[in-house]
């Protein structure tokens, strides 16, 4: 089929000229475009494919444009069928490269995009602000749509917004998208209510079995009690549809098909017309429309890219995977710490994927925990386990963790329990963007008493930092990027892991880079650029944001011209700031140091070496730092 | 009645010892204690009155000594009881004094206070640590127990916790402790939802009316059909019964009556032989045992001192209230701009009692948002009432905005958004202790880009500075303390409000102190102190932290031998922090800046004044420190 329709529609006012047949060609034409966007690279798929006719029924539905109803999707990252149809269509090859769409929905690209998400289960308390904002400002007419996951509907904040949204029996459509999966299969008793409610089949089937039972009344006594036996489960199961929603306030509809685009569009517009809380479940499939994206979603949420596509958009091989990350320099010490020590026990957030964890889950099935997008009970659970005796670790991406802010300082800080925090995609993260930059967490871990913060400097501290950690008695944690492993070559053997010390890979006259964490690589790099130069830079390797080498870090300031920091994460607060915190209350003068990490503001997508070049994180941009801090200083 | 049982119950070992008369007495004089102690000083109360059989009943029915039975009290301010009857009756009169019994649960107390807990809805993922460590550990028989009350129980981390016990089928009992409050009346849907739960009847009263139907079988057909329907409604009540928590995959029982305590012993005798997760619905008052606390709960959660108590444990008066505090001025600003402007709503977290926020809930009741202590969704609520062009405002605790901290990151800040944070309690607040002290505030505010955030210096700044952040364009935070308002005298009128702009108080050869917030007036009274001494010491009012006004802070550190910076909150990258930071930038030497604020450790409870001298932040401490960096560098 050749592409014909998708190109004509610039706003979703463009659907309504089609007829039943041509919205049935769109849906594939959208597919074939997502397709063909990953053949070029990795991208968010499986997750795009199951919602085509979601997203087409909705805007077909409704109108959200400019100041209108208000749609939200959860997550974000099947935003794509959106972007298609609101007039990014022409740019839409672009996507997750720099300057390029983002994979997520962006308010800067459209009006459409009303809020850039990444970070999951805020749908619903944000489309109930929009509602309750439109009738403040005067457009009480406007309807508010919320499309949340089952991956992320257990948590906290959805549930407290339903609550929320019930109790105030505001108008407002949550929309159910139930296709079984969070990135990883999802876990827990909602997990197993959704599927009761798939059980009792779609679209209000239960309500009309009770009226088949209701249609064989037993006449007779004696076989009463046990036809009402019989009646009293048909009538649970009809009472039971939806019933975890309508105790908090809300009407369920339910389940429909998801793909069947004439059904979910009645059902929109009958909806539509309807008040108060309503919660419609619509039952999709990952990966629709490509067989093997449906089979295998878990593979095919972020696949690898596509070298080949068959007929019947048969995926026929992926491009070679990259060299060996972090996620599983890190994965596999866990795997090993976990053969010699059965108290650890590990948490997760629906991301054992994402860090790697399929071996640990498969290994140690009782010792594994994925709570799914539950941050904040994860943290408190393993508070929990480390009370009893127990070691647990806890590996959520470090921008996901910021959910747990509060349970780190609560159930674990304060308490002084050993937990380990392992928090990956710590750094600029690349093509996702924004919301999944690990930024803050450097600044939000050394806030708290008893906390102790690492990063490893190169591949030769993984193994030994996460023993370390294990080893440790209190709170400590280990922050590490979506990167590849490296690492610098040492004119001595790799210093141990001790607490609060940092390594010296070598002292320079000139000047010293102080790293925490893996930008530790560009500092050798710069270093050594330098060094053909006649410039002597030391490299440090700190290892410890909290406690920090005072020993190692003020000898540099105290003794060199200067001492450059450089850090993955921002640089309000972050690890330069605890350099020069210390230095302060050393009585030491800080003329020399100059601070390099994220600056102020927020970082967009592209990869992570384009990022970091154009924020002066690159070994050249370091390099040239120096080279410029010398000159100032000659000049004065 | 004379004090007989109580003083002899060194551990709850010694309850079982007791007949059913003498607990009874117990329990009598136990809320003879409670009322003793609000003679003397300000203590939580009514909800300690509401859980003393309930305490008196799990002591007995389980074993909770060191690495036995694991008990958990949510929130833990009802903890008194406990503290009673667990070795602490001698100490009990030093409850909430510095140095004395901490008024939350404190593990250094007692091995029966597994947690310091004070943030509310943890207990059920803890406990489900606990048990799950316990497995681990060797110890499967172990039995958990949360105690959560109705309150805490819309906290998104509840539902967390319950999805992934009813998930693993763990053995983990849940105690629902319903007093149909939180600190304030609860709201939403589940409020509505357990006051359904108690309308079917008490322990299983539900079930026996389902036999009762059965008993009553239509026997003739032409009635049959509209008996049914009754009967589905008998049937729908039935199964009603707990299907909130019966669809997560638990087993509910109750409600029971949370004073009867022979029931209570025995249906948790009967709960604790059994398998799976368990819930089990408890009704309890609030202020039981003393009627005017029993009929106005909100009052006697944390009372004023009592002055005399008359016959029947009648209250006969209070001592008299305090003085105006900072949260009156901010109360007082905000229902001013209220009035101006329609487009202000105000949301807060069962917050409106310690907030002061009852006159805009009754003046503005469609602007007003309590959401329940469900903190998450206020913040991504109010990011949405922004979105659709409302000037939302939200006011919670520094401490509880913890649980914002991901949702002020993505909802608000990454949207750049008009969101206003009024954050009380910010600084140490006092007898209430660590989990209630605001700390972290300052840094994690500040960590964020587009976020502006402020700290008035006195009264004189509070309603200015609401104005101005109600009149902002994007995120914008006001901090200020549990404490009375003082206004600074200053030669000049006071400087009006401008984005970043510090106040100069006055400007002083020898120094300056630079204060972030309401410690000013200890600054300023330190400057008069050393001004007596020949020593002329500056004060600047910073006001902001981001952005900060560099133009005068920086000159300051340019230009004085001394620059002391000043805040309430941990100088782990606060303030103090910003200032080194902008200093470096601008390549100043800092090595006349020092700065003071919380250390880096958990502070204790104890009176605000009290706190602060010990951290060094009296106005005679911060004089001392000026005399002693003068004579070091006179020294030197």
């Amino acid at each position: 089929m050749t592409t014909q329709l998708l190109p004509q529609i610039q706003s979703p006012a463009d659907l309504h000229a089609l007829s039943d047949e041509q919205l049935q060609q769109l849906t594939h034409e959208i597919r074939d475009e997502l397709i063909r966007v990953l053949t070029t690279r990795p991208a968010h798929f499986a997750s795009n494919l199951g919602v085509v006719e979601l997203t087409v029924a909705l805007h077909l539905a409704f109108d959200f444009s400019k100041d209108k109803d208000r749609l939200i999707w959860d997550t974000g990252h099947q935003i794509y069928p959106q972007k298609l149809i609101t007039g990014r269509y022409e740019q839409f090859h672009t996507i997750r490269t720099k300057g390029g769409l983002m994979g997520f929905p962006h308010p800067g690209e459209s009006e459409y995009d009303l809020f850039m998400t990444g970070h999951a289960g805020c749908s619903v308390s944000t489309a109930s602000g929009l509602k309750a904002g439109d009738e403040l400002m005067g457009r009480p007419d406007n309807h508010a749509v919320a499309v949340i996951g089952d991956g992320a509907f257990p948590s906290g904040i959805v549930f407290e917004a339903l609550n929320n949204i019930g109790g105030m029996g505001q108008n407002t459509l949550v929309i159910l998208n139930d296709n079984k999966m969070s990135i990883c299969p999802r876990t827990g008793g909602v997990a197993k209510y959704f599927d009761q409610c798939r059980m009792t089949g779609l679209y209000q089937g239960g309500k009309r079995r009770i009226n088949q039972i209701l249609d064989h009344v037993p006449l007779i006594g004696e076989t009463a009690r046990a036809s009402l036996e019989a009646m009293r489960d048909g009538l649970k199961a009809w009472i039971k549809d939806g019933m975890l929603f309508e105790e908090l306030g809300f009407r369920y509809f339910g389940p429909v098909d998801g793909h069947d685009l004439p059904a979910l569009r009645k059902i929109l517009k009958d909806l539509k017309g309807q008040k108060g809380p309503i919660l419609l479940h619509v039952l999709t499939n990952k990966g629709h429309g490509v067989p093997q994206a449906a089979e295998d979603p878990v593979t095919y949420h972020t696949p690898p890219v596509f070298a080949e596509v068959g007929p019947d958009r048969a995926i026929v091989s992926f491009k070679k995977g990259g060299a060996r990350a972090y996620t599983d320099a890190v994965s596999v010490a866990l795997h090993r710490a976990m053969q010699d020590d059965p108290t650890i026990a590990v948490m997760t957030a629906a991301m054992c994927q994402g860090n790697k964890l399929e071996k640990v889950r498969e290994d140690f099935p009782d010792r594994f925990h994925d709570v799914g997008i539950c941050e904040s009970h994860a943290v408190a659970f393993a508070a929990g386990m480390a009370k009893s005796g127990a070691n647990p670790v806890v590996d959520i991406y470090s921008t996901f963790l910021q959910r747990s802010f509060d349970q780190i300082f609560q159930e674990v800080c304060l308490q002084n329990l050993h937990v380990t925090f392992l928090m990956d995609r710590a750094g600029l993260t690349g093509p996702d963007g924004p919301t999944h930059h690990g930024v803050f967490d450097v600044p939000y871990m050394r806030l708290f008493p008893n906390m102790v913060s690492m990063a490893p400097g190169d591949e030769a501290d993984v193994a030994p930092m996460v023993k370390f950690a294990l080893q440790h008695t209190g709170p400590i944690s280990v922050r590490y990027p979506k990167a590849n492993l490296e690492t610098m070559e040492r004119a001595e053997p790799v210093a141990p892991i001790e607490l609060g010390k940092a390594e010296v890979i070598e002292w320079g006259e000139d000047g010293c880079f102080v790293a925490f964490g893996t930008l530790l690589s560009n500092c050798v790099a710069a270093a050594k650029k330098l060094k053909a130069e006649g410039i002597h830079m030391g490299v440090v390797n700190a290892r410890f944001v909290k406690p920090l080498d005072k020993d190692t870090i003020l000898r540099a300031v105290d003794a060199l011209p200067l001492v450059v920091t450089v850090e993955e994460g921002t640089v309000e607060g972050g690890f330069g700031s605890a350099v020069l915190e210390a230095a302060n209350a050393a009585g030491l003068d800080t003329r020399n140091v100059v601070r390099r990490g994220i600056p102020d503001r927020f970082i967009e997508h592209g990869e992570r070496n384009e990022l970091l070049a154009d924020i002066g994180l690159s070994a050249d941009a370091l390099a040239d730092l120096v080279r410029t801090s010398r000159a100032a200083e000659v000049a004065r």
